[in-house]
């Protein structure tokens, strides 16, 4: 979760919504990346698409069965929809997202053998879109 | 739809699921795509999703308020995610896909501004998809 902090100061840094998203595999980091929604004028470019396409070439295969995910906020609907169809094998995520993570629709919107992890580094990964946030409504 | 379908033999002949989608602005083309998940090995690269990304770089923005996505399979919840993301102005889809359809998880994955118009060319978009799927069972 250290990297994908790493990752969500990268986006800060950029002016995008601090987000950021590490893929591992056997204790190896096979993709990082952070929210580019707003450089790339993509609504999709979520760090966990990102992170998920970038995994999936490393892996030469679309199943990320035996890859964990460490993402500093909840995943959205849109990213929890990719996590199913890659299949990915655990989740860990810091933040909590109320308004926009995937709860708020419901765990159906993962694969049932995703393993959900979350509240890890919490304050820290909240911390940061809190500061982005109340700058932005300066 | 015409168009999505002519996208979805391209998958069809490329032996991927055959999804094809194209997103209009203004009675003008703005992005066609299909499905490419086997070839990119990508879980991400759905028709729509390619369609939605290459519409915001042809716009020059994220927001796809004003324009009209034609796909010829009901959007699955990660696409539908995207679309809410991008706030798409309105959806018309060809087959419905009770299994893997965004329908399944409900209306709340759109954005509340989209307007949907189901079962345009349903018939012919589902055949292809039937067609594709008998051919693979043998």
């Amino acid at each position: 979760m250290r990297e994908a902090l790493k990752q969500a100061r990268i986006a800060y840094q950029e002016d995008e919504v601090p987000v950021g998203a590490v893929i591992v595999w056997q204790d190896r980091i096979l993709s990082r990346a952070c929210n580019y929604t707003e450089k790339l004028k993509d609504a999709t470019a979520h760090a966990e698409m990102q992170a998920i396409t970038a995994a999936s070439q490393g892996l030469g295969g679309k199943y990320l069965n035996d890859c964990t995910l460490y993402v500093t906020l909840e995943p959205c609907p849109m990213c929890a929809g990719a996590l199913y169809w890659a299949q990915i094998g655990r989740i860990v995520y810091g933040a909590s997202d109320p308004k926009r993570g995937y709860m708020r629709i419901g765990p159906a919107l993962l694969h049932p053998k995703t393993q959900v992890t979350e509240g890890v580094l919490a304050e820290e990964c909240a911390a940061l879109l809190k500061k982005f946030f109340q700058e932005k409504r300066k």
